[in-house]
This record gives C-alpha cells, sequence and structure tokens, in this order.
C-alpha cells in the first residue's frame, strides 16, 4: 500500500490551500488506489480572505489547521506529529497558504522563512529520496525550505518571470513549463506543474495535476523496487 | 454553449457545502465544456463548525455566499441575482449546507423550510424543464421545496432508511440507489446520486456524481434538440 502526505496550508487560494488544486491531488490519489495522510500545521493564517471581495478580513482569525480539516473532511494530523517515515512520497498543493502559512514567501519573497516543522518534512522526504511533489506556488516553499543546502532544486512556477526571478535569486534552477506540462528533477526526486499558476479553467488545472500524481507514484514505485 | 449553475451552501461538509463533490462537479463540467454560474444565498451559515473536532463554535457567525467564494474562487453570485433563465440546468452538491443553509431539513426533517431564494430557483428549473441535478443530503432540499405541489420528485439519497423515511413524509417517492449510481426521475427531469451518504471514498463519490454530471447535460442537450 503506497502512503502519500498531503500538506495542506488552509482552505480556499487567497489565504489557505487551493480547492480545487488540493481536491484533484486527492481524488487521483485515491483513483490509484493510494493511502492519504493529510496534515498542516498548527498555527493562525497571515490572513483571513474574504474570498468574494478579495479583500483582507482585519478583524478575523483563522486557524491553519482547522480550516484545512474542511478539504480533509476531519481526517487531518498537525505536521508537528508527522514524520517523513509515515509515506512514501509527499504533495504540497497551491493555494496562497503555501506561501503565506507554510512559509512568508508571498510578503517576503526571495528572504522568505518556511515554517520549521513544514521545513523539517519536506528535508526529511528529500534526503530519504522520498517524491516530492509541489503544484502551482508551492515551489516557492520547496525553493525556500533548501535554501543554503546542496538540494539545487528544479522547478517550475509556469512563466511568470517575476516569481520566477525569485525563485533564482533563493537558489533554486527555475525552468518554464505549460499549464498541461510537469518538471522532473530527477536528481533530487521533485515534480512541479504550474496549475493555477498558468490555468484559466478547472480542467487545464487538473491536467498538470493528474501528471504531477502518477509522475510521482511512479516514482514512488521504482524507490520500492531499488530498496 | 451550455450554461449550468451550481447552488453552494458554504464551504465544508458540516456546516456548508461538501468540498470534494462541489468540486467534482465544476470539474466534470468544465471537462464537458460547460459555462459554470456558481451561486449562494447571502445569508449567514446556521452553524459554523470545526472540521478537526467536528464541534459547533458557538460564537463564530461566517456568510454563506463569502464561503462558498472560497469554492468558486470569487467567481460568484448572490441567489437573489439569478434567474432559471440564466442556465440550462441545475445542480447542487451535498453537505450539511444544504440541509442547514439552503433548506433547514437537517434540524427540522419532514417540516423543514427552503430559502425562498433557493425554492424559486429550483422550482423555475423545473417549471422551465430544465434538468435538476442533487448530490448527497440535496435530494432532501428538492423535497423540501416541491412539498405540496404537483411535482412529485423520485429520488435518492442512498440507503439511509431514517434520511429515506423523512423524504416520503415530505411527500417524494425514494428509491435506494448504490454510491455508483444516479436515480433518473424521467418525468421532472429531476437527477440524483448518493455521492458522500455512501462513498467510502473520494473516487467512489466521484463515480457516481460524473454520472449524474453526464446524465444532467444529456437531458440539457434533449431539451434543446426539441425546442
Amino acid at each position: 500500500m503506497v502512503v502519500i502526505g498531503v500538506c495542506l496550508a488552509g482552505s480556499g487560494v487567497y489565504d489557505g490551500s487551493e480547492i480545487h488544486e488540493s481536491v484533484i491531488t486527492l481524488l487521483a490519489l485515491s483513483r490509484a488506489g493510494a493511502t492519504v495522510i493529510c496534515f498542516a500545521p498548527d498555527m493562525p493564517q497571515m490572513h483571513v480572505v474574504n474570498h468574494l471581495t478579495g479583500e483582507v478580513s482585519p478583524n478575523e482569525t483563522r486557524n491553519v489547521l482547522i480550516e484545512s480539516a474542511r478539504i480533509a473532511r476531519g481526517d487531518i494530523r498537525s505536521a508537528a506529529d508527522c514524520s517523513a517515515t509515515d509515506w512514501d512520497a509527499l504533495i504540497v498543493p497551491g493555494g496562497f497558504g503555501a506561501a503565506k502559512n507554510l512559509c512568508d514567501f508571498a510578503v517576503a519573497g526571495a528572504s522568505a522563512q518556511a515554517h520549521p516543522e513544514i521545513a523539517r518534512l519536506l528535508q526529511e522526504t528529500v534526503a530519504a529520496r522520498k517524491p516530492l511533489g509541489v503544484v502551482c506556488i508551492a515551489p516557492a516553499l520547496c525553493a525556500t525550505v533548501f535554501r543554503g543546502s546542496n538540494v539545487e532544486p528544479s522547478l517550475t512556477i509556469g512563466t511568470d518571470e517575476g516569481t520566477a526571478d525569485a525563485l533564482s535569486m533563493i537558489g533554486a534552477q527555475h525552468q518554464p513549463r505549460n499549464v498541461d506540462e510537469i518538471l522532473i528533477d530527477e536528481t533530487n526526486r521533485i515534480v512541479s506543474t504550474p496549475a493555477y499558476m498558468l490555468a484559466d479553467s478547472i480542467a487545464e488545472a487538473a491536467h498538470g495535476i493528474e501528471k504531477l500524481v502518477d509522475e510521482v507514484l511512479k516514482m514512488t514505485a521504482s524507490s520500492e523496487c531499488s530498496s
């Protein structure tokens, strides 16, 4: 039985995990017969955004783990209670929560810092040679986590030059990809896809995410064979 | 271009629209090339439920339209601004929000009342002979809306006898169906599927929902040919 960790960051594109990307990931994993462990950091969200107006609700606070539980239907763990030994691979969907809560790339750019428990889990996963999939803006989290280490990930966030430049400043190798494509970093076993960084529809986002899930599962199988 | 209305009720299985069911519906519609109009009532949620603990948060209030906007990525209308002339068919995903916000079936059972704008939109849709799809517990909303009218819908909520009995008391004809099946009410052009009333996984839920979306789109095409 293959077990895949899915790292959530709240519930909603502007302040949490992108809901479509998260559900498409969970659906593709379920269809492949994988067992999923959803987890999130137990911390306040950086922002609560009114998704009708797009504006920050200044007097409202929400917890990342509690809001992520909406996407996970309550079946979720705190990141602090997880270890990369729990899974065969890890996938991080996108949404601003990946760049506001899992790290602060959305406001700090190239000087971003990652949440320490999330950094630990990505580092453990890559150190164990287990595949890591990062969707949409989550490559910014990946770059942040491995800044200054001997892991120099190759990543795509699509074609946005400003974001790509910030990733390069952090020390990642950025390569442009289309919405229906994935980028495979064979050295570090990291897979990325642009999803809603480029997608004009949920069907477009699903195209790349399903390829990413397939590739992560294929890599997981290959590591099982070689171990 | 086929246009499908999708009626949301918040964002989260315990107090809003079931997120997986909503996203699976949107994905299937997008893949079929349909244009989607998401809408929700502009009103306070009956409850805000902490999805980590399953308990009601007694001091918290959220707005159904604003929370639904999370699933719709901000592209959503108030139900009051919609008319069945806006779409070719209407689909209502499940989740407790369908039985707490769109109507109060979750607390009132067979004596439930529907939100007036939602009742109007379902009535307009069925009166115009446009297909209506209801997922999971949303058949309880449908039964509530048409109680005492000359529309006596045939519906399924799966196999739960208590819920089925309540639907029968309201005046609907309940027929059991499995998670991978749909029930087609040819007379009223209403399609239902159990989804998470029975599903043990998101893949199981998707199986029935994708059949429902296919059938609703097929019915829409047949009405276009005959008009």
